[in-house]
């Protein structure tokens, strides 16, 4: 038998296993939820599980991490036809304001146990990034240009059209 | 028209399409691959991609992170019957040991660029972790406590007996 690294044993089961805290809030901006994730703490260290397609509402094709933005910079300042995204800042800090043509929201993140799920159609800015802020963004598709709203005004007559 | 935060624009498609450079390094293990991911650096802060079934070999069904771990904590100790997993140390630092009944080797996880791919039958020891560290896990898998070989000596007859 091959000697191993470590002798320290322990069952390490329960540190995988989702917790049943996780919650989900709604927001003024439609579809658009705030999610606290499950953090398991444990002597040997702590845990945040999330699955897709449950905590997570999709399965993701992508993910992206943004990170060394000037706070001065606003990103984001689009919408997407059809890509959903799940967005966590896992190290400092950023704002994100999300909007649904009628109503709209500032959310923080600041942390890793915090998600905001921008569903499709939803007009999203992110800023007030701190120095060591990294944003992680799960995709629910690959890189597609056509799935870009650009245009705050297109926005709004594709969304005021819908909700006709 | 709704007034918008930032009033500085700049065209964001180039920040989200896939760089060309990723790279993937076979390794000593059987079907074990370290990945060095995209960067897009930019003026506005930079950016990292990766794409399911692409840059990382397969999609996930849950993501997990292990942080605040005592450096003289050894975590993993086990490997899968069917589960992929994809790591990678997004904060600090941490090496794992990969080994596949035959051989092993060790990696040192160090950022947001580097991965680990860990196929299932792969005997997996995460350890020397960081203060600081955090470890970002794709899981390819719901939990499944069924899915784990725990002991050692079990995983070294199922790879011998899969290798004869």
């Amino acid at each position: 038998m091959v000697g191993y690294v470590g002798t320290k044993k322990w069952e390490s089961a329960i540190s995988v296993e989702p917790s049943p805290s996780p919650t989900i809030e709604s927001s003024q901006v439609r579809g658009v939820t705030l999610h606290r994730l499950s953090l398991v703490e444990d002597m040997r260290g702590n845990l945040i599980v999330a699955e897709f397609e449950r905590q997570v509402p999709f399965l993701p094709k992508r993910y992206f991490m943004v990170f060394s933005v000037p706070s001065s910079e606003v990103r984001g300042e689009h919408a997407h036809l059809s890509c959903h995204q799940f967005l966590i800042c896992i190290n400092g800090f950023c704002a994100v304001v999300a909007d649904d043509g009628k109503n709209r929201q500032e959310f923080h993140l600041d942390g890793l146990l915090t998600g905001l799920y921008l569903p499709p159609m939803t007009w999203a800015v992110q800023y007030k990034y701190s120095p060591d802020a990294i944003l992680l963004v799960f995709a629910s598709d690959y890189y597609d240009p056509n799935d870009y709203i650009r245009s705050y005004d297109r926005f709004l007559s594709l969304t005021n059209g819908a909700q006709k």
